[in-house]
């Protein structure tokens, strides 16, 4: 049986991710047995959930409502996409998954109380599907948004438009997963872009998911 | 302190419980201490939700992800409305709670196999908050969805397009909780509907909220 593989790609605004996946498609869709697609989102009806929880009209809504729309944009996707692509050899990469909804949501909101709450929503919305190797491009938060004001893509969601302060806990809780993550052995792997040119960020991304790909 | 009620009215596709709320709001709106929501929805973010639930557009939703986004909108209802309104000595009169979840989503769908699950995630959304009294509006099948038809409402949502089957296990699930409520000594009022004029339904629920408002 040809073996799947899910790969994440993880980070704040601004280090590099949609870059890294354009060149990503670019380099490896000639193989054929590849799959990108992102989080929130992923199907159709969880591209939907998306919207709402992006979409600057929601500001009113609760880090509780967050963390439910979260994994039930997560059930669809993992059940919908994720977990056939992977029984049938594919392999995936996603532009965000769960570390993205404990950086964001438990972190940047300050609600390390619904971690709970989040690892039981979580748990139900991800049915035993595990990234098998997470990629996390860090960048310090002034150069990131920077970055991001500069490019096409602006700060268009809600999250964007959060104050520093909660892309300084975003990007705390990126690092305490990584942290977390090689003390238990788990394959995730840190590229720092801040001194990095474009192409050496694009390279060395490449590098590691043709690694992943061939173990 | 003044005491806060919630009240749940409950029932399939024509039972009558929108002419109930309808005849409820204009016979008790004077006292000023009502306020009358519904499931899902009944804040701006959590009636967003509903409008996905519903959409004839989303048919490919997965029954897991359903239950996240009831769960989520009850999570914003419950916290940002019906909790503040209870604290605040209101009379809360709510159209569906968590009894429609069980009966759409667990009995309609014959996803029995989602029972843990749905408690975990209603649990977490519900946040400690029960219905004082619930009333169940109960009509066979056929009679109801006949007399929705035959209504201005029509039949237009994703649940309302669900074979006579689908609607008939929605009742059995009615009928089971209220059973199961009476077991446990749970304060549940049915009303048989099918023999009764329009006007008796609406006379019989107005007298059983009225009792269990001076309760």
């Amino acid at each position: 049986m040809k073996k799947g593989r899910f790969i994440v790609l993880e980070g704040g605004e601004g280090a590099g991710k949609g870059m890294c996946i354009d060149y990503l498609k670019e380099q490896l869709n000639g193989r054929g047995d590849m799959i990108f697609t992102r989080e929130p989102g992923g199907t159709p009806i969880a591209e939907k959930i998306r919207e709402l929880l992006l979409s600057k009209d929601n500001n009113g809504m609760l880090p509780l409502t967050e963390l439910f729309l979260f994994c039930g944009a997560r059930a669809q996707h993992v059940n919908e996409l994720i977990k056939p692509a992977l029984e049938n050899g594919k392999k995936v990469i996603s532009d965000r998954f769960e570390d993205s909804t404990i950086a964001y949501q438990l972190f940047g909101r300050c609600r390390g109380e619904l971690r709970d709450v989040f690892n039981s929503l979580n748990n139900i919305a991800k049915d035993g599907i595990n990234p098998d190797a997470v990629i996390l491009l860090d960048v310090p938060v002034l150069i990131g948004l920077a970055r991001k004001r500069k490019s096409g893509d602006g700060l268009c969601t809600r999250f964007d438009e959060e104050k520093v302060d909660f892309h300084d806990m975003v990007r705390a809780g990126f690092l305490e997963q990584y942290q977390l993550a090689k003390e238990s052995g788990k394959n995730w792997h840190i590229v720092e872009t801040t001194v990095m040119t474009e192409q050496e960020v694009k390279e060395k991304v490449l590098k590691i998911v043709k690694k992943i790909l061939e173990e």
